[in-house]
């Protein structure tokens, strides 16, 4: 038999087939303000220490499978139990797990975080969504009638929400807390920016699932997710969990940086108060929506045509993401807070764009 | 709706509930010769460079999405080319996205590599198996034959084969990419110890997919594994690969890390002559049938319960792999080869353990 690459690839699955592969703007920039990410650099007693563990590791090793002294160190700072946590190489191996444990169908609002749908379809699970409002808050009672109706298996709300940067009204997800007969996961990645959090409340609903990360508070290279669920949900999600998905280097890394608590919580408070300050500046742009935050970012949307203004900035080395299409996100863009000096000279761009424009 | 966990654990799906999580050996021991690790630690050379390259990475930036600059540093190790290359957080998972985007039947030789059963399973996808012959080598007629009635989709070799330690026959390989209408994934975890290798077939098979991984060669803790196949499977599975899979300090570690190929090409040579030593002295044990091997570990037999022999091995601080089960395996345990001094006093120990039996 003689086979070309067209009749291999036909043996992949259609619905994978069908998929875009996730992009990745990788345009080398002097402002880079379109991830999310921390943007200060580690401070010299925190690289210190880090290089220290890091050189008394044993990379010929296989890394700890259960990530002990990690799940110790996230404890302490979080207030969760090690019985009731897996690490994830990053939160996006945590939300695979859970849709391959759990199936199908996902039910998530729109718009937020593009990795539960492009995961859920990667896996060739469908895929319901829930409309949010124009304000994005989310009807608890329409979520749940379409929970009903396709029989979904996961329900993903990102607390507070990516890209939108607001938090769902309380009342809201605990409804859906109450009534959904499906794991309810609460995405809590920008968690540190709102100070609300649903963990308290994991005794209360064995269907609740609570995700956290490090990379929002300055560890994004190590690819450190955290997942908290009871103990039986646990035990369930260990099972597709691959046995040493933590490398030993951030294992060692994360415990050595995550004692400098007081560096973290610093400049978790520094970026707080430079999100006031950029919301207050975009606020007064000529054309401008600008979005209430409970995060390390922004949404506002221009009455210019966003693409625009997006290249313009980048042309000037400036990254931000643009999210403009047609739907509820046209126009819209998103802006991470970097340092008071990145998110001066960003508005100070924008406002040149916008003025000219 | 009052929900309690059983309700929940409930919605998980029926083939993840039925799996046993994967089962590692955590005994602490004084000498560890279990798991296929290379028992150098690092060269204070490798050791300072490593240190050097984490101390300038950007840990508050996400890392490089294709890794591409640790994807260079391995096609110049093992003559591969970037674009024909996937990266994976260790191989195991570049298993589980091979198997999500081609989808079942697995088909495997027993005994063979636990991965591709357990991630099989965990994805709820059928296995179907094909057992060796009594030296543990392929009937590649057998295997097609079950290929074409299971209509299997994906087939794993490992070459050379784990627990086993030999290498099935060219023929037999060779037969089974001409004829097999699926993807032939050829796991050449342990080729560095065999100096055989089927990566120049690859333009010639485009159902090839190889497996190679940096974890029996000195960076077990790194969680790098390596794939090799077309640009267009490699396409398809880019589509399923998380997008951020590799922490940067695996990456920097490992670039600086591989600058040191006389370094790692003489720890395998060594290892490979230690395997020689193993063998010699192995065979000469009362009761032991000593398996070929082209690893770096050596599978035997014995004629006492070796469950028994295991036990004291351990309670002598020494960890090595049971693998007695009724079946080809019964009686058997597997040694990685250690270090010079380790496999002396493995072999002391063993051989007091079997005489006084």
């Amino acid at each position: 038999m003689d086979k070309t690459t067209k009749d291999i690839t036909k043996l992949i699955k259609p619905a994978v087939r069908k998929l875009a592969a996730y992009h990745i703007d990788e345009t080398p920039c002097r402002i880079k303000l379109d991830a999310m990410e921390n943007p200060f650099s580690l401070p010299a007693l925190v690289q210190r220490d880090i290089a220290k563990a890091v050189s008394s590791a044993s990379i010929n090793r296989y890394p700890d499978p259960s990530g002990k002294e990690l799940k110790k160190a996230i404890a302490a700072l979080w207030g969760m139990k090690p019985a009731n946590m897996i690490l994830g190489n990053g939160s996006d191996e945590l939300i695979q797990a859970i849709l391959l444990a759990f199936g199908g169908p996902t039910l998530i609002p729109v718009p937020t975080f593009a990795m539960y749908d492009i995961t859920s379809r990667a896996l060739s699970q469908t895929v319901v969504t829930v409309p949010l409002d124009k304000n994005f808050e989310l009807d608890a009672n329409l979520l749940l009638k379409k929970a009903k109706e396709s029989k979904a298996k996961v329900i993903f709300l990102a607390c507070p929400n990516n890209p939108t940067g607001n938090r769902f009204s309380d009342k809201a997800i605990r409804k859906i807390l109450d009534k959904a007969d499906a794991a309810v996961v609460l995405d809590e990645a920008y968690f540190s920016f709102s100070g609300k959090s649903y963990l308290p409340l994991l005794n209360k609903y064995p269907n609740m699932i609570v995700l956290r990360t490090l990379s929002k508070i300055g560890f994004a290279g190590l690819r450190i997710g955290v997942l908290a669920a009871s103990p039986e949900i646990v035990a369930e999600l260990n099972k597709i969990r691959l046995p040493y998905n933590i490398n030993t280097l951030s294992q060692v890394a994360a415990v050595a940086a995550l004692k400098h608590t007081n560096i973290i919580k610093r400049q978790i408070s520094l970026l707080i108060s430079e999100r006031e300050t950029l919301y207050n500046a975009l606020a007064q742009l000529r054309g401008v929506t600008v979005y209430p935050s409970e995060t390390n970012f922004i949404l506002f949307r221009t009455t210019a045509d966003a693409t625009q203004v997006y290249l313009k900035l980048k042309k000037a080395g400036i990254l931000i993401k643009n999210l403009n299409k047609p739907g509820p996100l046209k126009n819209c863009l998103r802006v991470t807070i970097g340092t008071k000096e990145e998110n001066k000279e960003f508005i100070k761009t924008v406002r040149n764009i916008l003025d000219t424009d």
